[in-house]
């Protein structure tokens, strides 16, 4: 596996770029702020379909369990899909620019250009999803994805064109255009796929999202062959080719991932002002009439879904932290860290949608249990997921870890408390939904409030802890060094005593 | 002025931050992730008013001019006033965090419970505007700055306890304690009078309204004062308590100013794709009834809508293009060309209404035109502006930019295109508007469209018309010089025959 070859990661540091566009000129530019600007597309774009679904009017009266039931058939998993497509979509555009590191005008256009079909993605799979039995959707999606592997095969040409653009590795190798031909191989394959989809998608569709299908899954499955065939043939030998392009199945750049979490986790978090902004500024004369112009009292009605906001925003804050912390302590993200990381941003994403039904149903409502309960199962899973990126990163430690964060390391117990604390906080409130059946929101997002109180506690336990911990085994010790003492100088027989 | 004082700019280097980190431990933390952050959630929050006013409903039968007056009167009003308060509370976060520059937990932790407090700023300011004869909405608005500076003071409270946090220049001063008191001095300014609006807003609202018009304008004022003393009794002596807090006069950061405006181009170019993906989808039962089931045709209808989101995604990537050259070339941000930088991403916030009154009006409407101007004059104030930090950069040219950008330098005809090209075809297409009654939101899509294109011509034109100029130049030396070997050589007879 690429993470276990222990190679140099090719990020270029900042030195090197400063020298080599001294050398080059005005016109060739360092591309940080264009991945910056297009990661933060990027994460807009997946985030943006949970809108429509966090939109769906529920009716109070309207029992959640079937509704929610619905809402999953279709537009949950439109969401979930075009997630994970987006995804894919930001992966290729990551390993792309780890093989072209620098810019020109040329290339920032022709990156913008790619940037603006992707935003299409969504709205051709939203279309693709509401009409399934017409292949006009279909067709659209899969010329979208077909006019981003174009733009990205011109990137990669016009790059190979001016060397001095490329990655210094490629530049001072021999094999130039043996590497051309294996990049342009794996960019091909999307675009190859898409357009076989959208010729299908005509006459026979089930073929269509055969292929589609296909895209996403293909580097799984690549993989997973790989790896059955290595278990069953034994340890294959690498091939030549491997070496070659190895690093193009390098883990994506920790920044990179990092930029694109950075900007999920903030539209999520945004995402809860803009609905407050556009539907809880009350109606002029309905204050007038109703509350005989008492404004103070009219914003009382709109109590929960503040109450709601403050929740849901301390639990994105805090999950972010969490993230963050984590990410501090991280060197290098592999294949496996990513995937979880990708999972985790995805329930995130899903948080708006939690908001939304916990702010809706006010107390004592129908489905105010179901919604604290989908509400704690999103976090749960958001919260479990970074956990695992913790265990995935101690599985490699020496790689993947700083030294004071690995096993032993002392930061370690407060980072396990830290990320274990969501998990169980979600977990026992679930648990308490079914027990007590008075739960009400306002004790939900009370709870969700007072979290980040507990994170400070939890500091100050993990010190005493570590404290009493560090004092039981001096005492230990002192204890063992006085009873050697005691044997040194005392006879057998006055120990026995 | 602060800009002229050529001091160090006080950003530290990555190895600066490396080895204090490796010294400190895991607890402390760069900022720079938690700075990314919070920069993107204050560039959505700022940007987040024009929602309501891009959704207002207008009647393609009302006039527009009536209906663009009432909007002015108050929802443009609230969303350029959100813009700049939202972006007052930006800088003093800059500031602040060029003062602090490691966090921990608990910093971590305080300023996400700020963001908190910050995202809340664009709600109670739309209550404040929707009800101006209520106390209540001042209240809210007043209590809610209170508390940011509230949290502000606790975060440089807790950055002197533990003085490792502090800037470096800070760290190793004698005067810590006067820093200190200069520092709260200027932090508690604004919260001091949101307390006094606050209390005010009870008895006298009038009264708060002038002090909370005092915290946006204040530096304004202080500033110019300043300026009117030294012209009027001539230039004066510097205070020494003005040496020790200078820095915080200091031009911000030029990465947060980056990070800032990324943020603010990305969410306009998203808010667009959202628009689409909620609005553009056609309902199953419209198509089976009205088009017989035929997915495209019933597409067709929306075709403006599509036209309208590619014109406004390119105009929103060219100006992001636009921008990020421009700072590419620049090397230090001061405050005149943050300040305008701040106006052109105002009117960069305005083009969602743009893209909203050009994708309504459909095609010979009555207020068409009306709708291309209005996005004529935002894309020419947005580009124009950003001209104008190019003129503001020129002025102080040895310190604000690099030396292949600067008056003659090789890259400085081509970035005079680059910037005088969108205000040059905004300007066109305004007087076609006037001249020419049938031209159509249609046409104006397409100019958008093409605009990339003029880009690449631009830069052809620009080399052929520097190798004419070269070309000229070389042949007019050569033939004086010529003429001075012929003067050297032949007689003055000769030379006159």
């Amino acid at each position: 596996m690429a993470e276990g070859s222990g190679r140099v990661p090719l990020a270029p540091t900042p030195y090197n770029y400063d020298r080599r566009l001294g050398e080059l000129g005005g016109g060739t530019q360092a591309s940080q702020r264009l991945l910056a600007y297009s990661d933060a597309l990027f994460s807009i774009i997946a985030t943006v379909m949970i809108l429509p679904v966090a939109h769906t009017k529920i009716h109070s009266d309207e029992k959640l369990g079937e509704s929610v039931q619905q809402l999953l058939a279709a537009k949950i998993a439109v969401y979930l899909m075009t997630f994970l497509i987006v995804t894919v979509a930001w992966a290729a555009h990551v390993r792309l620019f780890q093989v072209v590191e620098l810019i020109d005008d040329v290339l920032a256009l022709a990156n913008l250009a790619c940037m603006m079909s992707i935003t299409f993605l969504p709205y051709t799979f939203s279309l693709m999803t509401s009409f399934p039995d017409q292949p006009f959707g279909l067709f659209m999606f899969s010329s979208c994805a077909v006019i981003i592997g174009v733009i990205q095969v011109m990137i990669v040409l016009y790059g190979f064109r001016h060397s001095y653009l490329l990655n210094h590795q490629i530049q001072e190798s021999e094999n130039k255009a043996f590497y051309k031909y294996h990049i342009l191989k794996i960019i091909l394959r999307g675009p190859t796929l898409s357009f076989l989809a959208a010729i299908f998608s005509f006459f026979f569709f089930p073929l269509s999202y055969m292929f589609l299908g296909l895209i996403v899954f293909f580097p799984l499955l690549s993989h997973l062959t790989k790896w059955f065939r290595s278990r069953i043939l034994g340890q294959e030998e690498e091939l030549p080719v491997d070496y070659f392009t190895s690093y193009l199945k390098e883990p994506l750049s920790k920044e990179r991932v990092e930029t694109f979490s950075d900007g999920v986790y903030a539209i999520v978090a945004t995402l809860l002002i803009l609905d407050i902004c556009e539907d809880n500024v009350p109606d002029d004369n309905l204050v007038k009439v109703k509350y005989s112009g008492h404004l103070a009292e009219a914003l009382r009605e709109f109590s929960p879904s503040f109450l709601a906001y403050f929740g849901s925003f301390v639990t994105i804050g805090l999950l972010w932290f969490v993230h963050h912390s984590l990410f501090l302590h991280v060197t290098k993200a592999t294949r496996l860290m990513t995937l979880l990381n990708t999972l985790s941003l995805a329930f995130i994403g899903g948080l708006p949608l939690a908001y939304q039904l916990t702010s809706e149903f006010a107390e004592k409502s129908y489905n105010e249990i179901e919604a604290i309960q989908i509400s704690c199962v999103t976090i749960f899973f958001a919260s479990i997921f970074q956990f695992s990126i913790w265990i995935a990163a101690l599985f490699h430690e020496v790689e993947t870890l700083h030294p004071f964060a690995r096993y032993g390391g002392k930061e370690h117990a407060f980072m396990f408390a830290k990320l274990s604390l969501y998990p169980c906080v979600s977990l026992a409130v679930f648990c308490l939904t079914c027990v007590m059946s008075e739960l009400s929101t306002t004790i939900f997002h009370l709870t969700q409030i007072i979290v980040p109180f507990a994170f400070l506690v939890l500091r100050i336990f993990v010190r005493i802890g570590l404290m009493m911990l560090n004092y039981i085994m001096s005492l230990a010790r002192s204890k063992s060094s006085v009873l050697e003492e005691e044997e040194a100088c005392l006879s057998p027989a006055d120990v026995l005593s």
